[in-house]
């Protein structure tokens, strides 16, 4: 049905890349490309007997438009899926509207300088992308992504208006180390250190760092401690849910990572500023990862489950009622399928349901558009069918 | 009236050299013996105008016998002062019986390679000093040191036999960072993760790391958790208190250092053993110690306390009776003296006070011993005079 370039070949974009060749009905072809073509080639090397879909690979300096524009005029692909950094969102985007080829992404643009993720740089393109007939999609992953899609399926049948979300990250995996992390420790720790915020009435509330602490007792995983966070669809969703007054966003966190963390940080450890040492100046930080765990290593070990998913509070016809939608997901089993724990199996799946979306044309209209703005019915569909089937509770335990 | 050598010049040292430099009538005239002797230098110069002790410096490599003898041959000393690392007891006891000089140290002989400290290498010299006619005195500092002097004292004046010895070794010094070590933390490292074992009934019992924790109510300090930890004074003890049942010693740790001390072990960053890095090979502990406050940074900002004592219990007349003898220091008036914080003041004190013994020949017989086995009067008078005063309970409480 078409073809799909997909840059970056990192965990998320491994499971997406995995599941493009589980669905060769839509994914005609595709291009994997990264600065590494060598990771790309193993993974071609992987998969390329288990499916109908043809892979290439190819190296590219995802900074460089013009490197960028030549691949996509080499391999002409429907798509473009971004699977990369949030640092390099708008020269991806640039090579879209001069190639006038579809685009996706699963992180909102982050300035390497600012540290600050906003949707502003990327809805500058709004114009841009309609006048030259594309779309971008922005944000196909769990959290933004699948949290969009509940919120737009929410709002089409079960309420007339939503006024309260609360979003609810849960990753009760374990893997057996007394600390380690998923990924950079350098975004973990930005993201615990960092101050939270929320939307209500209208404008944004900053919170002291990990200062709202709530204890929710999740399906299938049992009472965890959660923490209120800045997360990036809450921007999107306070423009496009209608009536909201209350958008929150919560992820778990366990005692014993927060004191490690903490540690690491208060003996200087996670520090970015170079020391000296032996004459070399290096990174305290930079060193403290390579006497960590690779993440790479975790997946194999961890154990446990996930639990993802939104609680809304509105009305309809009328009458206050709840809805609570969430999905779960088994580290172990994800790794069996995949190749890797479910931290990448969440966010790489709906990357895949985004790309087919706009690939079949299901999703088709010309713009910058984050994913609530789209029907999200035939992307619900697609959740059951691919791997992160959803559950319902109409009478859910709210949160404070 | 004497004339010592003093190797070593980090902390404890400089304190011992200060102290010598204020005890001139003893102290006719010693000489500075280190690795560095820019070190040496340093502490003669801002010494030499304060003093009528004459300072001499030298470089010496203390693990070379002929290099020890050669520098004793030539400086033609009444004592070596060995106040260098404890791997070194040996080679400067063999250049002291080259060339028939007391000796005399802080903390007993421990080989680099096994990690553990006993005094069977420097007991192993008794004939051959008793022979040579000269006095070694091993384990002058606080603990060993005091602690023995506390013991002979306790025995000659106030008890026929002793039972039970608690020795309680409290610091309570707040240095105002969330993580930092008075020393080499992988020492620190290594006391609360060794197996910690007493003395009872004839025999050592040893307990797991951290086992067994006590809340002790410490004079003019308060309140605070100690923990049973193997110390070195509990073998002579056991060998030279008559009636002994059990010797146990508790030091005082804060929750908040024991937990960054394990969120560190846990990282790996405690390892000695290297981890390539950048081309690189580097011992994880090693690299925390340069991102870690430099201990010598320490002194001017430690505030607070030290109170260190014994708990005797045994029987005089064939009555049960308690005693506790305990000195109390303050960090901020040991650093306005000399320069040094309590921890290294309450062991370089008793290091002068030793040396004053031998020079003094107060204490004067040949062969190896340790300092309880000296008459411990001339010794109690000489701490009320020179720093470290003691004060006296005969109804403490009890340590359970």
């Amino acid at each position: 049905m078409g073809k799909a370039l997909i840059i970056g070949c990192g965990a998320v974009a491994s499971v997406a890349i995995h599941k493009c060749c589980q669905n060769s009905a839509v994914f005609d072809e595709i291009c994997i490309a990264s600065r590494t073509k060598s990771k790309c080639d193993a993974l071609k090397a992987k998969l390329e007997k288990t499916t109908k879909t043809k892979i290439k690979t190819a190296q590219v300096d995802a900074d460089n438009v013009e490197d960028l524009i030549s691949l996509i005029n080499d391999f002409k692909p429907d798509l473009v899926m971004n699977l990369a950094l949030p640092y390099q969102d708008l020269t991806i985007m640039d090579a879209c509207l001069a190639t006038k080829t579809n685009y996706m992404d699963t992180a909102n643009y982050e300035p390497l300088d600012t540290a600050k993720f906003e949707y502003k740089w990327q809805w500058a393109y709004r114009k841009r992308f309609e006048e030259a007939g594309i779309t971008a999609l922005l944000g196909s992953g769990f959290d933004p992504g699948v949290t969009g899609v509940f919120s737009a399926y929410a709002m089409k049948h079960y309420f007339d208006e939503i006024e309260y979300i609360d979003i609810l990250d849960c990753n009760a995996g374990d893997h057996g180390y007394p600390f380690a992390t998923n990924f950079n420790p350098e975004i973990n720790i930005r993201e615990v250190s960092a101050k939270g915020s929320y939307w209500e009435d209208g404008k944004w509330v900053e919170t002291e760092p990990m200062e709202i602490k709530r204890v929710y007792d999740f399906p299938e995983v049992g009472k965890k401690d959660m923490y209120l966070l800045h997360h990036e669809e809450i921007e999107s969703l306070a423009l496009n849910i209608k009536g909201i007054k209350r958008i929150r966003f919560f992820m778990t966190f366990g005692q014993s990572y927060l004191t490690h963390l903490k540690c690491l940080e208060n003996v200087g450890m996670t520090s970015i500023v170079p020391i000296d040492f032996e004459g070399k100046k290096i990174v305290p930080l930079q060193f403290l990862k390579a006497v960590l765990p690779d993440p790479a290593s975790l997946g194999p070990r961890t154990k446990g489950k996930t639990n993802i998913g939104c609680i809304f509070k509105g009305k309809k016809g009328g009458v206050e009622k709840t809805y609570y939608v969430y999905n779960v997901c088994t580290h172990e089993e994800c790794f069996a399928e995949v190749g890797s724990q479910a931290v990448a199996y969440t966010t790489g799946v709906p990357a895949m349901i985004g790309a087919m979306m706009l690939l079949t044309k299901t999703w088709n209209k010309a713009g910058v558009f984050n994913i609530e703005e789209f029907d999200p019915d035939p992307f619900m569909d697609a959740l059951n069918k691919w791997g992160l089937p959803w559950q319902e509770n109409f009478n859910p335990e709210l949160v404070d």
